[in-house]
C-alpha cells in the first residue's frame, strides 16, 4: 500500500514541488510519544497512533520517527529512535535498522540522529517540509520538521502539504480496498448491536458490544472517533458521547437510538450511522422521520457519481427534507422556494451531508485547492448560509473519492428554539405540530461511499438500511433476547 | 466520595498550608481539551479523562475546568466553561450553573472567566497553586493556573502539591470501596478471558475479551493502562503491547501468557495480572516457575501490614526468588548472600515489587515528602542497586494505602546476555539450565492489595490465582470451546 503510494509520489513529486531545483527531499516527522502521555503520569491517553500524512507515506506505526522521499534517487529513508540498552526489558529486544527497511520496504533505515548526516550525504540541498491548515479543525500540522543541523538545507513549506493533501483525496485501488473492509466490519458490528439492543440496557452497552465486535473481529484497537450512542432525545445531540455526554443513559421502550460508530483499520476510518427504535418496532411517527432521511440518503446515493459538486448534494438533501418535513405538516404556508430561502431545512439538519473518509475520519481535502481564503479564520472562506456553511467539503467529485453521506432530521430544543424566535423562519413553522415531534430526538442515516466512473459503490452496503430489513434483523434476535447472556 | 475528600482538606489545609495568612483559596485547573486532540484532526486520541488531582477534589469530568476551595469559608466553587449557543446542537442543551452545584455538591458554580472577580469578591489574597513532578514519569505539573487577572493574588506554589499528594496516598473509605468494585469486575474479566483463551487465538482477541468484559458489565469506557497481552517469549518483555508491539502475535499450544489489564472505574484503576499455559494445562518446567513467583507473592502478602517498609518487601520478594532459582539449577556456585551482593534476583525481575494504585495507575506518593533529591533527574534520590532502584514506592505502610505486589521472573534476552557478559553475574548462572527455560517468556502475578490495621486485603481476592484453580477454570471452558461462537 504504502509503497504503491510512494511511488506515486515520486512520479508527481518532482514537477509539482521542485520544478526549479535538483537535489530535493521530502522530510516528514511522525507523530511524538510525549503527545501520548495522560497529563503527568507515565501511562498514555491511548495507544499511540500515527500521524496520517507519515502513515501515509511510511505506514510504520512507531513514535518519533522522521521519513525522508529522495526525489533526486527515487529512494525511501526511515529514521528511527534508538531503544537504548536498558530500555529493551520494556520494549523488546532492539530490531536491526534491516528489518526496518524489509517490513517496511524502505531502501534504508537510520537512527533519527543520523537525520542531518544522511541528507548531507546525499548532497540533498533544499527539504519538503508540512505546513499547513486542517480545514476541519483549524489546527496547524501538527508534527513540525526539526532537527539538529536542519538550517544547512534550505527549506521549502508552501507545496508540500497542498501536494499531498491533494494525494490523499484521491484513493489508490489498495486504500479503497482498506476502506472496504474496514466498512465491511462496521457494517457487521452495527448489525450484532441491532440484534442485542433491547428496552433496559444503557447507551454504554451498545459503545461496550460495537468495541466488542470491532476489536475482536476487526482487530480495531481503536474506534475512528467517540462514539455516538444516543437515545431519546439525545439523538438530536450531534456530538453526543463526549466526556460532558458519556452515552449513559438507560435505553426505553417507545424511542429510538442514533448510532454513529466506525472502527479503524490499519489507520483507515469509517464512518456509519443507523438510527432505529429500541424495541425493534418502528412507531408510525418514527417511520415517518425515517423514511424522510431515508429518501434524502437514497437520491443522493442514486445522483452522485464524478463532475457532481457535492454542494449541489446537500442542496438535494436539504429539498429532500423539506418536501417531507411539509407533508408531515411541520413546515407550512410556504413554497419550497420559500422555505430554501429561509434555510428552513438547516433548522432540523443542522450540519453538512457529509466529508471525506480515509487517514482521518473527517478526512483532508475538502476545499479545493486555491480555494478562497477566509482574513477571520485562516481557514478557507465557507457560504454564509446556515447548512452549507457546515458543509465540509465542497468540491467536484472524481472517481475514487471516499467520503460519507449522512442526511439527518432532529428536533434539537436550542436550535427550533432559535428558528422560532426569528420571525423570518417561525413563519414557516406549525408549532402544534412540531411539537408532537419534540423531544423524539433524531434519526441519522451515515453510509461511506467510493465514487466510481460512473457512479458510486457503497462501502457499507452491508448493513441493513430500509426499517423492514432492520425490523428484520431486531426480530431475529428477540426471543432469546432476554434469557441471553451475553459474556459467559 | 469528592465532598468526603473535600472535607478532609478543608480540615488540614488551613494548618497545612496558611498557617501565617488568612484568605486564602487553593485554585486548581482541570484537564484541557487541546489536549486530547488527535493532531490536526478535529476528532479526539480518546475520550477526555479529568486531570487525577483535580478529579479527586471536584469529581467533575468536563474539559476546561477550574474549581477553587475557599480555605477561609470551607466553600467549594466551580467554574466551568460556557457552551456557546452554537455549539450547543453538538453538546447538548446547556445546564444551569446551579445544575453543576447540585450534582458536584459545590457551593458555587460560575463560568471560566469568573474566576479572578470571584476570588477578588471574596478577598481573597493568597492562592495555593500544584506545582510538582510526578516521581515514575519524571513529568512536570501539566496543569498550570493561569486565568486573567491571576497576578492580583499572591500566588504559593510549594505546600500543596506535596500536601495533596499524602492526601492521595492515604485512601478514605470511600475510595476503597471504589477501588474494590474496581477490583472486582477487573478479576471477573480476567477469569473470562482465562475461560476462552485457547490456541489459535490471537494476543490480541484476548485484549478485545477483557475490554469487550469490563466495558459492558464494568461500565468501563478507558483501561487504566496499555493492555499487555503477551504469549511465549513476549511474556518476558515487560510493556508489551505498547504501539512497536501491539499484542498481535497468534497463541501456541505448549507456550503460556502474561495479561497484565485492569479497568478504570470512575477515575480509579485497576492493575492486576495472571500467567497461565495456553492450552490450560501448566507443563512442569511452567509449574516450576509459575510456583517460585507465587511464593513470592505469598511470602510478601503474609508480611505486609503498617509499619513495614516496601523496600524491605521487595528484598523479600528478591531472596525468595533467589532460592526458588536456586532450586531450579540456574543460580548455582554461591550462597543466597553472594546471590544478594551481586545483584542476581534483578537479572531475573528487572523491576519493582510494586506501587500505589488509585486514581493513576502508578499512582502519587511513592516516595516519602522531604525524600533526597537527586540533582541529575530533579526527582528523588534512588538506590543505586538494580532491582531496589526501579521500585517506584520506598515507603512505611500505613493503613489505607493502596498498592500492587507483583513479583515475576523473567527470561528476559538483553538482560540475560547483559548478565552473563558481567563476570560478577556469569559466575552464579549455570547456562546449560538457563538455556532450558530462555525463550519461555516470563511469569508476573500482580494483586492489588489495600492495607488494614494489622495486615492487608487482597483487593483482587476473587481471582484466582493458585495454579490448580487456573487449570479448572480453564477446564471448565474446554469442551464447548471449538465450537464456541463468541459474539454471535
Ligand atoms: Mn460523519
Ligand atoms: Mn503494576
Amino acid at each position: 500500500l504504502h509503497q504503491d503510494i510512494r511511488k506515486r509520489v515520486f512520479e508527481q513529486a518532482k514537477s509539482a514541488l521542485a520544478p526549479n531545483h535538483e537535489k530535493a527531499a521530502i522530510v516528514v516527522r511522525g507523530g511524538d510519544s510525549a503527545q501520548f502521555n495522560l497529563y503527568d503520569s507515565d501511562c498514555t491517553k491511548s495507544v499511540f497512533r500515527q500521524e496520517a500524512y507519515f502513515l501515509y507515506l511510511f505506514g510504520l506505526v512507531l513514535p518519533d520517527c522522521y521519513g525522508v522521499l529522495d526525489l533526486e534517487r527515487k529512494q525511501t529513508l526511515l529514521f528511527v529512535p534508538k531503544i537504548e540498552d536498558d530500555m529493551q526489558r520494556w520494549l523488546g529486544t532492539r530490531k536491526n535498522l534491516s528489518w526496518y527497511s524489509e517490513r517496511y520496504l524502505a531502501d534504508h533505515t537510520y537512527h533519527t540522529d543520523q537525520l542531518a548526516a544522511q541528507l548531507a550525504k546525499r548532497n540533498i540541498e533544499h527539504i519538503h517540509v508540512l505546513s499547513g491548515t486542517n480545514t476541519d479543525s483549524g489546527l496547524p500540522t501538527p508534527m513540525v520538521v526539526n532537527f539538529p543541523g536542519m538550517d544547512k538545507f534550505r527549506k521549502h513549506v508552501d507545496k508540500l502539504h497542498p501536494f499531498l493533501t491533494e494525494m490523499r483525496v484521491i484513493k489508490t485501488p489498495m486504500e479503497v480496498e482498506y476502506l472496504r473492509v474496514c466498512n465491511r466490519v462496521s457494517s457487521q458490528a452495527h448489525v450484532y448491536v441491532m440484534r442485542h439492543t433491547h428496552p433496559g440496557m444503557n447507551e454504554r452497552h451498545l459503545e461496550a458490544l460495537f468495541k466488542a465486535y470491532t476489536s475482536y473481529y476487526g482487530g480495531a484497537r481503536h474506534l475512528a472517533y467517540t462514539a455516538i450512542c444516543a437515545s431519546g432525545a439525545n439523538g438530536a445531540i450531534l456530538h453526543y458521547g463526549w466526556a460532558g455526554n458519556p452515552n449513559d443513559q438507560p435505553l426505553r421502550s417507545g424511542e429510538s437510538v442514533v448510532l454513529d460508530m466506525g472502527a479503524e483499520y490499519n489507520g483507515y476510518c469509517t464512518d456509519l450511522t443507523r438510527s432505529f427504535p429500541i424495541n425493534g418496532k418502528f412507531t408510525k411517527q418514527q417511520r415517518t422521520v425515517y423514511e424522510a432521511v431515508l429518501d434524502a440518503h437514497d437520491q443522493v446515493i442514486d445522483a452522485l457519481k464524478p463532475g457532481v459538486n457535492y454542494a449541489d448534494m446537500h442542496r438535494l438533501a436539504e429539498r429532500v427534507l423539506v418536501k417531507h418535513l411539509m407533508k408531515m405538516g411541520i413546515l407550512v404556508k410556504g413554497t419550497e422556494h420559500e422555505m430554501e430561502e429561509a434555510s428552513m431545512a438547516a433548522v432540523f439538519m443542522p450540519h453538512g451531508l457529509g466529508h471525506f473518509v480515509g487517514l482521518l475520519t473527517h478526512d483532508v481535502g475538502g476545499f479545493p485547492p486555491g480555494a478562497e481564503i477566509d482574513p477571520m479564520t485562516a481557514g478557507p472562506k465557507r457560504p454564509d448560509k446556515p447548512g452549507l456553511k457546515w458543509l465540509r467539503m465542497h468540491r467536484v467529485l472524481k472517481e475514487n473519492m471516499v467520503l460519507t453521506v449522512e442526511p439527518g432530521l432532529y428536533f434539537n430544543d436550542p436550535t427550533l428554539d432559535k428558528a422560532l424566535a426569528n420571525p423570518q423562519q417561525a413563519r414557516y413553522i406549525d408549532q402544534k405540530v412540531l411539537a408532537l415531534y419534540r423531544g423524539s430526538g433524531g434519526v441519522r442515516i451515515e453510509d461511506d461511499v467510493v465514487i466510481t466512473k460512473d457512479g458510486v459503490e457503497v462501502l457499507s452496503g452491508a448493513l441493513p438500511v430500509q426499517p423492514d430489513d432492520i425490523e428484520a434483523v431486531m426480530k431475529s434476535n428477540l426471543k432469546d433476547r432476554e434469557q441471553r447472556k451475553l459474556f459467559d
